[in-house]
C-alpha cells in the first residue's frame, strides 16, 4: 500500500475527546525532557519543586478562568466525574441523609443510583417525560430538608444543556460540569461544588476536578465510611497529594488552561463555543436528511446528536466522514445516530468542514 | 547563561519513576498521530477499536510476563495502591470482617490504617521492634478467622523486602506489590489479589492494577457500601470500563511491557536487577561515608536507602549527585537520608554511574 500524506483530521470524540494542538505541539517538544530537567514530567516525583510549581500553576490558572473566589478549594482527584457520584453524597450527607436530584438524562440517572447507596434520592424534576429533550417538569420538594442538590448542566450524551435558576435555595448546588466546565462563563459562588472529569474540556481521562465551597469540608454523617482518597477534607488537607497524583494529566490540563488563557478566556470561548453551535445546529435543521429534535432552548452547545430519517444512510455517512477525516461522529451505543462533540478545542475550521461534508452527502444522496 | 549539551541524566526517583527510555522515544514519536489514526491516543474514546486492542495488548503481556492464570482477573482502576488500601477491605470483607497484615513498615501501615475503617485489624506479625530492619516477630493467630492477610513484599520507603513462606494457609493472601511487581519471578497462584500502583514499574501515576483470583469475586458483607468504582466485581463484569479508563497510561504501560518482553522477561530482569542491587549495595558496605543497616537478607533490589554517618556531608552529596545528573536521591521525608531506587527501567550504567560518583565523592572528602 502506498503511503499517502497525513490528512487533516478533525475528532469529534465524545471524551476522551481532542486536546488543543498547540498543547498537544509543547507536550510532544518537552516530553522527553521538561524545561531542562533531563527527565519527562511523568517521570518526576510529585514532591519535586518542578512537578509542585506545575500543580500551583494549575490551580492559579483555573481559578483565574472561572473566577473561583477564595472561599472555595480546587481539588486534584482520580476516578473522574464517576468516583464523584460517590464521593459527593459520602463527603455531604450531613443532617437529613436525603439529596435531591433534578434527572435530565443518562449521566444525572447514573449520579441519582450511585447516591442511593448512601442517601435518600428525591427527585426535584425531571425530563423523563419527554425523553429528555424538554425542559424538566419540576415536583414541589422542600429543599430545606435536602443535604444538597444535584444538577448536570450539559448532558453529553443526551445533547441537552440546562442550567436551571433555582434562585435562593436552603441547600447547595452540586453540578456535574465534566462536559460544559469552562465552555461557558458562570458564577461559581452559586454553587456548592462543582465536579469535572477532566477528558472533555481539561486534559486526558484519569484526572478528575472538584470545586468546593470551604463551609461543606466539613465531618459528614458518613465520615467513617468515606475511602481515604474520596474525602474532601483529606485531599483538600494535602493540597490534592493525599496519594501520588496523576501527574501527567495535571501537566497537560496546565497547558490546556494556559492554552485558554491565551484565547482570550472562557468568556471569549464562549462566544467561539455559541457561533460553533449555531452553525451546526443551522446545518442541521437546514438538512433533508438529519434532524435534531431537542427543544431549541435546551440544546447543548458541546454535544450535537442528529438523527437520519432514513436510517439506512447513517452508516455509508460515517463512513464516508471517517474517511474525509471527520473521525467519531456516532452516536453513544446507548442512543444511536450521530454526535458530534464540538468542545473549546475544536476549530471553528472543523466545525466547518462537517458541514460541508453534511451538505456533499446530501446532494449524493437526495 | 549559554546554552549546554544535555548531559546523560540517571533518574533514581522512588515514583513516579523513570521509564525504559526506548518506550519514551516510542511514545514521543506517536503522540500525535497513533498508528496513522490522525489522533494521540489520549484523544481516543476509550470504546475505539484502536483502545480497545491497547487495552487487550496490555493484559495480554501482563499475563504472559507474569504468568497469571486463566483462574484469575486482572482489573485497570485508578487512584493508585492507595485507593487499593479501602478496596481491599470492602470488596473481601466476607463472613470474619477481620484481616490480618504483616507490619513490615511504612507502607503496611497505611494499609491498616485504612482497613480499620471497615475491619478488625489483626497483626500477624511485625518487624516493628527493629524499626523494621530485620525479619519481623510472628505472632500466633489463627488464619482460620481471618478473610484475608496482607503483605507489603518491598516497603518502597524503608528499602525493605521480604517474602514470607506462610505456606498453605487458611485465608487468601493480598500483596501490595507497588515497587517490586515485574521485578521478579511470583507465583500468581499464591495469592488472592496483586495490587500495584503504576508508577514504579509499570507506567506513568494514575494508574493500579490489580490481579485477583475469581473465587474472590463475590458479595462482600460490605458490598452496599462499596464505591461503584471500587468494586471489583463491578470492574471485572465491565472489563475495565466501568468508567472511562486512564487511557494514556494504559497505553504507556502497555509499550512498557512490551519492552519487558524484549529485555527476556521477568526471569531475565531479575537477574539485572540482581546484580544492579549487589554492585550498589557493595560499594555501600565498602564506603566509610555512607551506611545501610538492613539485615542483608532484607535488602530490597528495587530501593536502596543509605545514610551518612556524618550528617554534614549528606547535602554536599545530592547536590553534586544532581549536578552530575544523579537524580531525586534524597529518602523519603519521613526517613531522611539518601535512597536510590533501581527499578526495571534503570539501567546498569545508572548504577554504575552512582557507584562511581560515591567513590569520587568519598575520596574528596575523607
Amino acid at each position: 500500500m502506498a503511503e499517502t500524506q497525513q490528512q487533516q483530521t478533525f475528532n469529534f470524540c465524545s471524551g476522551p475527546a481532542m486536546l488543543p494542538s498547540e498543547v498537544m505541539a509543547t507536550a510532544q517538544s518537552e516530553f522527553l525532557n521538561f524545561q531542562k530537567s533531563g527527565i519527562s514530567v511523568m517521570e518526576m516525583s510529585h514532591r519535586s519543586p518542578e512537578f509542585q510549581s506545575i500543580l500551583e500553576s494549575t490551580e492559579k490558572r483555573l481559578r483565574n478562568l472561572m473566577q473561583i473566589p477564595e472561599s472555595y478549594r480546587v481539588l486534584f482527584m482520580q476516578g473522574g466525574a464517576s468516583l464523584q457520584f460517590s464521593a459527593v453524597p459520602l463527603n455531604l450527607a450531613s443532617q437529613h441523609l436525603r439529596a435531591g436530584f433534578l434527572n435530565t438524562g443518562y449521566w444525572s440517572q447514573k449520579a441519582m443510583t450511585e447516591a442511593a447507596k448512601y442517601v435518600d434520592v428525591i427527585e426535584v424534576g425531571s425530563s423523563e417525560g419527554s425523553r429528555f429533550k424538554s425542559l424538566p417538569d419540576v415536583f414541589d420538594v422542600d429543599f430545606n430538608e435536602l443535604d444538597y442538590l444535584h444538577i448536570t448542566p450539559n448532558e453529553t450524551i443526551g445533547g441537552v444543556e440546562c442550567w436551571p435558576e433555582f434562585g435562593e435555595i436552603a441547600c447547595p448546588i452540586v453540578a456535574d460540569m465534566s462536559s460544559c466546565i469552562l465552555s461557558r462563563s458562570i458564577d461559581v459562588s452559586q454553587f456548592g461544588v462543582i465536579y469535572a472529569g477532566a477528558q472533555k474540556n481539561i486534559g486526558p481521562a484519569g484526572l478528575g476536578i472538584v470545586i468546593v465551597k470551604d463551609e461543606l469540608l466539613v465531618s459528614s454523617e458518613l465520615d467513617d465510611d468515606i475511602p481515604r482518597l474520596l474525602n474532601y477534607r483529606t485531599v483538600a488537607k494535602n493540597d490534592s497529594m493525599a496519594n501520588t497524583p496523576p501527574t501527567y494529566a495535571i501537566y497537560l490540563a496546565n497547558l490546556v488552561f494556559g492554552w485558554l488563557q491565551e484565547q482570550g478566556g472562557v468568556a471569549e470561548i464562549e462566544q467561539k463555543n455559541i457561533k460553533k453551535a449555531e452553525m451546526l445546529y443551522a446545518a442541521i435543521d437546514d438538512s433533508r436528511l438529519i434532524y435534531n429534535d431537542i427543544d431549541i432552548s435546551l440544546r447543548s452547545r458541546m454535544n450535537v446528536p442528529f438523527f437520519f430519517h432514513d436510517e439506512n444512510l447513517q452508516s455509508a455517512f460515517l463512513e464516508e466522514a471517517q474517511n474525509q477525516g471527520l473521525l467519531n461522529l456516532s452516536g453513544h451505543r446507548s442512543q444511536g445516530g450521530c454526535r458530534a462533540s464540538i468542545y473549546n478545542a475544536m476549530p471553528i475550521e472543523g466545525v466547518q468542514s462537517l458541514i460541508e461534508f453534511m451538505k456533499k452527502f446530501e446532494n449524493s444522496h437526495v
